[in-house]
């Protein structure tokens, strides 16, 4: 397949799409977790059980896939044991789906928008796990989407809820709202100054989580961090949303300033170091996912510090997906070991900037 | 001045000719030691004595520039305390003078050929050194030259000279024939497979010595070295040249067969390397000489194992020259700090490599 063509079919729409405060907010996304009544939580129920209740969601996606809905048109379900393992593992990669999700496939699916904004996972841990994504700051609308979503559904379903506590979910945390907001931020200017730790540590004393670029358990890398709300219960939706917005407005501030003052007070030790991220990766013929996604992370500061003329953000979300593994195994059309995605992960970079490089 | 008039005015003929074995030998050089009969070594010698001594060396220089011989047709006679410190610098930096000859300038002269194969010191550390240099693994051919030189000087020179000893030099090392012969090795795959030591210890013990790029003290940078004689008494001139060409093709070959095994067995880290080298040198916007040094003999090999298409081996050659602090004052024009060197020679070696890159 060419990269065109890989860049066509495997780009989800949204990462397109330029959204606001992008020099920082890579995406907002919004979760909200809901159960059917009656029913046991997935991880507590038999492979019938589940089948049905898999049956009865599948029942309702489809209707609303033929509704002629606008926010649905061209989305498609997805059955897990029906794709092959590297297409389950190419969802995980686009955070479409958790990596829990595709470890047991059998008896779960997935409603995927047409450009990808929306995706419902049915029997992950949660009957229904509604989640929307948009790029840059844009925590409000993902929300909204979330919430039209969850009316669509509930139209059709019974969700297990009650008047005093709210939405009752498999894991407690999730009790409440059943509502997980994020943002996606890239802090490399605070990284650079040594001030990523005590971010964390500030966040986490407003009761917000921390994570790496893939969730749990990940460590930072590229110098991107995941910010998401710990409580969902004992306040509402907009709450939750607008504090999370207002904690990433502060982020921005604190990471644009440093950016200025950094390019003010060591401008070519900063060209410098971009200019060299983007000779290494438009030359190396071997790159690790580590070292890539770093030399990308500066890449992009230098394009938003308009060091790096006539290249375009989006060459960053972009490669920053198609140079994981399954990405880079669906490109080549067979599995790779690492040795060889080393290899292959250096070429797709490569051709990636041969398409879209730097004019000087 | 444009980078083109610098190649143009500053760079040697002879560095742009092609030599045998150039993929490994850089250059081979010959310097005969002389002295006047009856007159003091220059370092023993008054002011007004080391005057004669200039004088009566720059008539018969002269005399030889305008005798018509072909070998030193387009030549030029320098006082060395009529030149500016940065061109004093210019001459060091293209091995034309040692760094002796240029800090205490008064009295001393240099007879320079068109192309800069030939060079002859007037009041060194003796009366008269004649130095000849010409590209790759021509040492035999470097003898004759000099020889030549030594022979039209003669004609009008008494020398001093023992039957029993040889030529009567002011340091006794160089006492007999006077000679010195040396070769400028790149030897990447030696130092990459960490046997450049070894190489040391075994060329020490039989009786050659070993320098980095800058002569004696100098350590060993961009896997360069330099072999000489240490004895110059009590054997021949021409059994002097052919010792160092026979170990210096021993090295060869060593170097050699060590490149292919890696071309073979680590094909693809080597590209990687090389490409990688390329990448930042005409990416950096800061770059060190230690550093550039270190990246050009990277690239130098890939343009030897035929990695780099479309680059020539001369952008090695000039640019260990044109990266050096006088070259890069004198291209700019001005006095330049450390640092403002470092951004200096990222510029130029940008631009030098835009002139004539790689074509993928």
């Amino acid at each position: 397949m060419s990269l065109k063509d890989m860049i066509r079919r495997h780009i989800s729409g949204w990462m397109n799409m330029d959204g606001p405060e992008s020099d920082v907010v890579l995406s907002s996304r919004v979760r909200l977790a809901r159960n059917l009544k009656g029913r046991k939580f997935p991880n507590r129920a038999s492979e019938a059980e589940n089948l049905e209740a898999l049956a009865e969601i599948e029942q309702v996606a489809r209707g609303l896939i033929e509704s002629g809905s606008l926010l649905l048109r061209g989305a498609r379900w997805v059955r897990v044991d029906q794709l092959q393992p590297i297409d389950r593992q190419i969802l995980v990669e686009k955070h479409l789906v958790s990596p829990q999700f595709v470890q047991e496939p059998a008896n779960r699916g997935v409603l995927l928008s047409a450009d990808e904004t929306v995706s419902t996972m049915a029997n992950e841990e949660d009957h229904l796990r509604i989640q929307t994504i948009h790029a840059g700051l844009r925590l409000g609308d993902a929300l909204d989407l979330a919430s039209q979503i969850d009316d669509m559904f509930e139209a059709s379903l019974d969700y297990e809820y009650s008047e005093r506590l709210g939405y009752i979910t498999s894991c407690p945390t999730n009790v409440g709202t059943g509502m997980r907001a994020s943002v996606m931020l890239h802090l490399p200017a605070l990284a650079m100054t040594n001030r990523l730790s005590g971010v964390v540590q500030a966040v986490s004393r407003v009761g917000m989580a921390v994570r790496g670029l893939y969730g749990e358990g990940t460590e930072s890398v590229g110098n991107i961090l995941q910010l998401s709300n710990q409580v969902s219960l004992g306040c509402s939706e907009e709450e939750i949303s607008d504090n999370l917005s207002s904690l990433t407005r502060q982020l921005i501030d604190q990471e644009r300033s440093t950016r200025e003052a950094l390019a003010r007070d060591l401008r070519r030790q900063l060209e410098d170091r971009v200019h060299r991220a983007y000779g290494t990766l438009t030359n190396a013929r071997i790159l690790s996912s580590q070292e890539a996604i770093g030399l990308l992370s500066d890449v992009k500061l230098g394009i938003d510090l308009g060091m790096l003329g006539g290249l375009d953000s989006s060459v960053f979300t972009e490669l920053l997906i198609l140079t994981r593994p399954a990405h880079l195994q669906k490109f080549i059309g067979r599995e790779l070991t690492p040795e060889e995605r080393d290899v292959c992960r250096a070429d797709l970079v490569r051709e990636r900037f041969r398409i879209d490089g730097l004019k000087e």
